[in-house]
């Protein structure tokens, strides 16, 4: 049971750490594709990978913020931002893994920063909130610092997904759902309707 | 007396429930004019009606920030942008009680964000600047999300109007004014200075 | 020693308030350039002042932030746009001096930031991080209020200078220098590097 719990935190760990990297793979490629150079490039790929996480850690009152303190966010960060800068060409090329990657990290994060809300308490909106902003708080600041309109606010089921994957969270809690069985259904909630979105060209409606 | 207490503290939460949703209107009319989806509009109504009062609970230190504790912020955020997205083109022929509410919402913010800044013992000008970003902060991140210059710093008599408010809440502390009689007094100077600037096209100088 | 400890932290200090200023004058100076009117340069001037420091208390947990406990941050953020206001067309010929105070401003808040981090209690790399936000977070606010793609994205060596003073203060404190060489030598670095990088040109590489 204890070496379950300790896998299952393991298993947290390396997903949070891919989470980090695939979003500061999206800041270093906007950055690239923005023509920064080397340091502006990794700005933005740590704004990206750390801004969600930091945000949420100061609303709810987690000080120092977590990516202050456990040194593998800034390096899984920066390691991004460097692999954008040296391998933009190949990434490029690669955009389906990019977008199936994104995914995983929307709802590594989604579940992640839910869970964490729970655990300070929260109630189970302020909690959805908080898991919503953990999973598109990144994308947020590294689109506005190169003054572009959010992409989770111009188009597709981007944040939508991530409420999946927070609200399987809060009713798995509720219920008492084994952690593992949560996590899982949010993660996979969350990146199966973001996958399928995309595939199928899904919308949200607009007002006329 | 008490009962007087009972009664101006509910006062304060309906005016603060007002203030939410006249803010959160005024971000779902911004992402419907800017063509956002459904989420979107939620989303900017949400930041709008919220990121000034969340901005003021991390610099103070009050965390959780209010709106994750009272469920209430949220409701009325997202009910202000269900009702942006559903009646926008009611809610544009009614430009002036728009103008008024927002008028109204922003003495309350400045008033409510002035107090709670007194009461976590900061002295007079550190409570002003919070009263002062918990009335514009809202409006600043929902323009800043669409990429406009916040308005507030591009016309008329706008964040001057809740300085007024936020000088009388610390002038009535510091002369031991009843909360009611000093709440009343802020809110009226902010909303009266704000209607009149807004009639009379008053305007501040620029530099040449 | 008492009395040299004394004198430094009121070099500290003083070596804060020109910061404060200078970075005021940066904010002013823009406003004053995009026609805001005199509230607006106020505020950009405070938000170009104060924003740094604000985020690296939130971010660390010093709440409520410096700017809130001390008077004396916001007192030289609104002299700062006050001047930018009133003679700006004085500024702009001087061109020189203000960038030399720039860089002046640069390394002090980046040894203040990461002194402040360590002495929180933050592994090195996470107050390297703090220190480059302190210094350059207000720049970018700064920036993205008139939505401008943040300065230190865009161009030349800033956020690098301010990263090798950050580095001279961890290795400092890692060795157990006294705390005003390493700050001397921090704030140096910070200076040396950026006026010189301004002088020959000196750029980062690029991602072709």
């Amino acid at each position: 049971m204890n070496i379950l719990a300790q896998d299952f935190s393991l298993i947290v760990w390396w997903l949070d750490m891919i989470g980090t990297f695939v979003f500061g793979l999206s800041g270093g490629m906007l950055a690239v594709r923005r023509q920064l150079d080397l340091f502006g490039v990794i700005v933005l790929a740590t704004a990206a990978a750390t801004a969600g996480g930091a945000i949420r850690d100061m609303a709810i009152g987690d000080q120092p913020a977590a990516v202050l303190r456990d040194p593998s966010y800034l390096i899984a960060a920066c390691a991004a931002g460097l692999t954008a800068f040296l391998c933009h060409r190949l990434i490029e090329r690669a955009d389906k893994p990019v977008m199936l990657l994104d995914a995983l990290g929307l709802g590594v994060f989604a579940v992640a920063g839910t869970s964490k809300a729970l655990a300070f308490g929260l109630h189970p909106a302020a909690a959805s909130l908080i898991g919503v902003m953990t999973a598109v708080g990144g994308g947020v600041v590294r689109d506005i610092l190169v003054t572009e309109i959010p992409r989770v606010l111009r188009e597709e089921i981007y944040a939508v997904a991530a409420v999946a994957g927070t609200l399987i969270v809060t009713l798995g809690a509720h219920l008492g759902w084994p952690p593992v069985v949560t996590a899982s259904a949010g993660v996979t909630a969350t990146f199966a309707l973001r996958v399928l979105s995309v595939r199928l060209g899904l919308r949200i409606p607009r007002a006329r």
